[in-house]
């Protein structure tokens, strides 16, 4: 069994934690370790560290190094961030020199999960399945809320057990609804968020990627005989200039004529999108005032506010609600919670005002 | 004529910017000099340097040198803050051996003014009645508000005139009032808000001092005899050890029976009370959505709050409404902003807590 670890990400919606030089993937949010980590802790039981591949964007490589400590996983470098299409099948090509027909777990990185024997059980399932047959297996998590934020999957038949997990045709992926559709989507029960993880062969996503994608596919076949050779990192270099940046659920999984099966991914899933997000998460670690302090803080009557804090400084509360306010060493940021998702507008601005060095 | 600026205040309703090494009058939250500096330049106009007398607590004394530049102003130093009337006999003490009759004009440090010319008429007739017969003259403040945080003084008939300026007599100083006495003093009109501001010969005030409050009394004529010599210190010390902590209203005017004179103080007077008080006052530096931004910081969609910043990290609003953000190296205050008279809480709470360095 391989894995591969998508950690290429960026993204600025934790700003000002997050920045360019520090994805969200590399911050302590949700415990001690960074969400990485966490997600490799998740996956070294289910695959060997030799098996186990990470890409990551290039400004990235020494701090992924760092993080995986003495886990001797393979990093893949590449030279610009290019959405999940590009991530996979470089993978999948540097796998497939391996071994074509075992299964892949295909994770991101930056995502949460409660419960990791469940996890751990579900994913054995998929790779089961993926293994056994030519398909493509992808985990599903039952929507708790009409989330506008994230692509769908539709349930259809299911197709049998595998280690006492029932897995589902997939009808088809949709991409993020509007209101209406996803109020829609959440009455029906036949939807699932799709959790972006996957489980199939080198050989088939090659294949299919082949099939749907065939500029990409033409990329990776230049990059395909210089691997392990010094001229490696030029022709990466060269060919990714060359790439549209396009998901793989677009790219591929909306596409495919192949099987698709689905498990529900039943592990207490977050993909921690948002300040918001981490604060609804994180409800073990709110005081008897549903304040979520990560940091040193004191709070007088204040109610349900996040302090999320990379500084030594103290943050002191006085009569305030629903606020999110992140500490670190160059800026600071006091937000509405419930508007954590316009933070990004944050960096925009910044940028546009010449403080580029802060985003 | 001389000068007493009393600049051994210590108050915790500014934190985290004011703290016990810096109290409100060293802070810079009117404009680019610190309240102390904006009073001394108000008063040299009118006093030669050398006549003017500065009143500190030792933990202040090599920065209110440092403030005092080229200004060769006399340093008293207290061993201890002992509240206004140990403050004002001591300096009245020093300046009795230079001129037992001349015009002391006695000043907070930590106060605003908006029109200095004004200013400057008012004190200059003060001072003329001052020493013209022994009196007692003060300012007060035409109330704008039923304030229960201030002293009031009832005003009485009018006495004359000094340079254009009418004096009344005072009836009598009366301590804070709860609501419901402010709310009939501000529509009496027969009341003035106590500005802490005096006007009186040395003569006059150690008389004072030496019928209404023995003990004072006694402790200065200790001190009398040391000024000059290598025993100053000590015997200050010694004597500050024994004394009371008790205010000139209370302590001289409350029970004089000396006529007192009021001025109307309409010079745009304000204490500065608290960060709301700083807000209400600096209306012309607020933006368009009526934020005041002291400091590195930007708004989205953020209306009516004050950011103070004494670092040079971005703060960054979004989404937020009424807000009182301060921002120091090792501490951040997060407040509604109509609640800053608890500001001093955090402190007290921060002391119980083990961060006495933090206030």
């Amino acid at each position: 069994m391989y894995a591969v670890i998508m950690a290429g990400g960026s993204g600025t919606r934790f700003w000002p934690a997050s920045r360019t030089h520090l994805p969200k993937q590399f911050l302590r949010i949700t415990g001690e370790q960074t969400l990485f980590e966490e997600t490799l802790a998740r996956i070294r039981p289910l695959v060997p560290d030799s098996n186990i591949y990470v890409v990551v964007n290039a400004r990235h490589a020494a701090m992924t190094r760092q993080l995986l400590g003495t886990c001797a996983a393979e990093v893949l470098i590449e030279p610009q961030g290019c959405n999940t299409a590009a991530c996979i099948g470089l993978a999948a090509l540097h796998i497939r020199q391996r071994d074509a027909h075992a299964p892949i777990l295909v994770l991101p990185s930056d995502h949460f999960v409660g419960d990791t024997a469940r996890f751990t059980h579900l994913l054995t399932a998929a790779a089961r399945i993926a293994g056994a047959e030519e398909a493509i297996v992808t985990l599903g998590v039952p929507p708790t809320r009409p989330e506008t934020g994230y692509g769908y999957i539709e349930v259809g038949n299911e197709q049998g057990e595998a280690q006492d997990v029932s897995y589902f045709q997939v009808e088809r992926f949709v991409e993020k609804p509007d209101r209406d559709t996803a109020l829609h989507y959440l009455a029906s029960g036949r939807y699932l968020w799709n959790s972006g993880i996957f489980v199939f062969t080198a050989q088939t996503i090659l294949s299919e990627i082949a099939h749907h994608m065939p500029r990409l596919y033409a990329g990776l076949r230049e990059i395909e005989p210089a691997i392990g050779s010094a001229r490696y990192a030029a022709v990466l270099e060269s060919v990714y200039q060359k790439l549209e940046a396009v998901s793989i659920d677009y790219g591929v999984m909306e596409k495919t004529r192949l099987p698709i099966y689905v498990l529900r991914a039943d592990f207490g899933w977050s993909d921690v999108g948002s300040w918001q997000a981490l604060y609804e998460l994180r409800q073990e670690a709110q005081d008897a005032d549903g304040n979520l302090l990560l940091g040193k803080a004191v709070a007088v009557d204040a109610r349900q506010n996040l302090v999320y804090s990379t500084t030594k400084r103290l943050v002191a509360l006085l009569g305030v609600e629903e606020l999110t306010i992140v500490d670190t060493p160059d800026a600071l940021l006091v937000s509405a919670r419930h508007r954590s998702q316009e933070v990004r507008q944050i960096p925009e601005l910044l940028r546009r005002s010449g403080y580029s060095q802060l985003c």
